[in-house]
């Protein structure tokens, strides 16, 4: 009798979290941490300067423009886009290390980011996380002190637009008020499952 | 503002947990029922007589063979067999009820019962529970006391085609030796997952 009944090795996953602006990316990615799970998480590379208190390989990987160029002409990043007058983007290497652990790879992408990677990896888990309405959305992004009456005007625009897409996504997470756990733990169950699939996924950088 | 963004319902699923005989499907239904989770469990129909101990819509729905030959012509079976002399089946009309009363449905069907669902129901959930190892199906069987040397030799050799047809499924799980509550959460992390598909599987019968 051979002892192996099925050849099912656990392939690491690429996960990736998206959503509109507002909808708790963060939070639910920090609440994971904290939870301590054993995924790896991206670490983006900006070239922004850091905020107080922002760590860099903890917080981002802080680059010069320089360096940050270098990595486009090497084809070293997984995606990557310019947000004002600065870059972030995935590093690639930093991906292929983690998997190579044999890790599940969980980033936080915008809507246009997820396409990107969805394009270049078919398979990408990638999960859409949303909020109940819009009216929570604008909501959630009113808090935001940071935002003006104009710019927060135009992030519901943007968000109204962006849930167009979540057709394109394989999952989809509503993160209600209040209820961050039960959002991480749907995520985890998403991926508990996907390393069930009979048919798994398989990443290759 | 429109007040939800994008319409995603909580459609009941068909899920069908199956594998060769001896895997410890029987076991992780139990548990699950015992762990009071919030699923319907299909209860089978059958022409056999109630074994000591058995209740009649709790372990079975004892039927006479007249009155299961009449489910058959009415085509209210949604799959059926016969066992030695006597048939077994799952109502439609349970499973029915069960649905429309939002519940997910889950029921235990052999390797050849989940194959006749699967073409009768595209969008069930098919789930392959398998031990680690031949070795160890081959032990379990044996430990089952109703087992002669000779239909162990039968079950075991059933058992090894039966792992031939894992790719039909949809997952696949490993009960593993003394974590049958490892099982049951996978096997509730795959449900939980399901509903998170963006693209939900939908079941008319």
């Amino acid at each position: 009798m051979t002892e192996t009944l099925f050849k099912h090795p656990r392939y690491p996953l690429l996960v990736v979290i998206s959503g509109p602006s507002g909808v708790g990316k963060d939070a639910a990615l920090e609440r994971m941490k904290e939870r301590q799970l054993p995924y790896y998480f991206v670490v983006t590379a900006t070239t922004r300067a850091p905020r107080p208190g922002e760590v860099h390989g903890r917080d981002y990987l802080f680059l010069s423009k320089d360096q940050f160029a270098e990595m486009i002409e090497q084809d070293e990043l997984l995606e990557y886009a310019v947000v004002y007058d600065d870059f972030k983007g995935v590093p690639k290497q930093q991906v292929r290390d983690a998997l190579n652990s044999g890790l599940d790879v969980l980033m936080r992408l915008d809507v246009q980011g997820a396409a990107t990677i969805r394009a270049a990896i078919p398979g990408a888990v990638t999960i859409f996380i949303s909020t109940v309405s819009e009216d929570e959305l604008a909501e959630r992004l009113a808090t935001r002190k940071t935002e003006t009456a104009e710019s927060l005007k135009l992030r519901v625009a943007t968000a109204r637009r962006e849930m167009q897409r979540v057709r394109e996504f394989d999952y989809y997470v509503i993160n209600r008020q209040g209820e961050l756990d039960q959002t991480v733990d749907k995520i985890m169950a998403i991926i508990e499952a996907e390393h069930c699939r009979t048919h798994q996924r398989q990443i290759s950088l």
